[in-house]
């Protein structure tokens, strides 16, 4: 089963037109449909039937969608792979009522698992919902503050980014028939390579290779964000280098060409790279000793391939 | 069981206190929990146990109040029950994180609903709030279309408005055992007291006193919004009636005063007022006569009180 092509098929062609047409954009403009095919390996792991899992896979990938389009409103972002934000092509009012539909679209999706599994699918997909909300919400309060501690950031990207990959496992392995064991075994991978993505995520837009990242390098430095790159920075940090972080953290610049070499040097001068990396590495093998103790089948390779390509990746 | 009670019992002190905050703020304004109310109502009038329909009668409120934290956003309202709306007492960002939470909040109270029910349950939930979000998406679309049919009004109003009652009534009847003949009778009992309570707002919009109405008079006449008064109006009207008209919905003015006064002349010479009454009471006598099909108990004359306070309502 495509699970793109599923997504493809989902038909927005109704009434109101102002509703669903953004809902169909957000829709067809891509991504990896990582967190849908993660439910879908999760369930052929356990033999479990794609048709049975795909309802709760649809609703996952809606859901992820969904969450993109209310954060571009709040971050004002203006494009998203490649395209206008639905609040650019069209407006705010419409970012917002769209969003909520397709939330209540994700519910509905969500409907259509079997039956006697329903609850607890309900239940598991609400606190996974609840999580990114609350990652969303600690992410917009780093913003006002000074010093974000490495705990407080793992919190955040654990709730914001992490959840969603581990509840898709999860909910994949319940609905096949998974033991209690086996689902938090494939949650704690989930979680293990959601953390990794965000802080390889982070590395690369300092030192990624600007033909391959796909975004512009140093964009974190520029706007300030708190990453694992300038936490870790600071905790490395001597006093001296600890004050010139500091002074440039404090700028907001029209050119930032300096600022980011500035900053870039510091970085390397501490060693932060290698540091992060690490924390990548030991991430990884940790999720793949979680995989070890999980049948091992043609999904647990898929998934471990996964890891690997994670572990490498440069974009 | 008092509704008002189990809803300011929910409890929302939980981090991050950003996301929650709001939650409380909002449903600590009060309103008057009528949705909550239907749903209780109606269960009793089957004899259903009141803890067995409490959980999807808490979020058929708190949805409500979901929408009408994002519908202030949406419509850059400043006050809602007499204090600063969400986005105006923190910002844009909040209202709309926090009212996503609160459609969650919706779902995993829905999730209390006993088991057998949940499934059925869920799917009506979720057409309700498809018909609320199409609803305000009719309603957006109207601000910028010069002649709004009556029919397309009241498709508008019957799902941005009347659908909430008509489901809050429908799944609390459905919770408690009732057939599907009862379920749809006092469904329709709620969408005519949805639509009589719309049009009875809209009438009291021109012609109300001020010291009952709670909101000023002529709200909708300054802001040319499309009202049943309005729509009635432009129907009823002769030739040169519907030019003066068109003038003034063109208008947008500092002082409103005359506008005001011309208008409502205008309303009052062509015999709008009465032609819209008759409305109101043709949809409430409709409603009753649905409850006369209904097992007669003290349930259902607190729903017929409800429909004949409606009737006579100054506010």
């Amino acid at each position: 089963m495509n699970i793109n092509e599923e997504i493809l098929k989902l038909d927005w062609d109704r009434d109101p037109y102002g509703l669903y047409e953004p809902i169909e954009y957000t829709l067809a403009s891509g991504g990896k449909r990582v967190r849908p095919q993660l439910a879908m390996i999760a369930s052929q792991m356990f033999g479990g039937r794609d048709e049975d899992v795909l309802p709760a896979a649809l609703a996952l990938e809606v859901f992820h969608n969904f969450t993109l389009l209310h954060d571009d409103v709040m971050d004002k972002a203006e494009v998203r792979r490649g395209r206008p934000t639905v609040h650019m092509k069209w407006n705010e009012s419409t970012a917002i009522l769209s969003g909520d539909q397709m939330l209540i679209e994700a519910y509905k999706l969500l409907s259509g698992v079997p039956r006697r599994k329903l609850a607890k699918v309900l239940e598991m997909f609400n606190d996974m919902a609840t999580e990114i909300c609350e990652g969303q919400q600690y992410d917009m309060d780093f913003e006002t503050m000074n010093r974000v501690k490495e705990y407080q950031y793992f919190e955040m990207i654990g709730k914001k980014t992490a959840a969603l990959l581990g509840y898709a496992l999860k909910i994949g392995a319940y609905i096949a028939g998974a033991k209690k064991k086996e689902q938090d075994l494939l949650y704690s991978f989930g979680i293990g390579i959601g953390f990794a993505f965000q802080l390889q995520d982070d590395i690369l837009d300092v030192w990624g290779a600007p033909e391959t990242f796909g975004k512009a390098i140093g964009g974190d430095i520029c706007c300030n964000k708190k990453s694992i790159v300038s936490i870790t920075a600071l905790d490395m940090a001597d006093e001296e280098s600890c004050k010139e972080l500091n002074y440039w953290f404090g700028q907001i610049l029209e050119d930032n060409t300096e600022k980011i070499a500035k900053v870039t040097a510091i970085y390397d001068r501490l060693g932060v790279r290698e540091h992060c990396e690490k924390g990548v590495k030991r991430l990884i093998d940790s999720a793949l000793r979680s995989l070890s103790l999980l049948p091992q089948n043609e999904a647990t390779e898929q998934l471990r391939q996964l890891a690997n390509k994670l572990n490498a990746r440069k974009n």
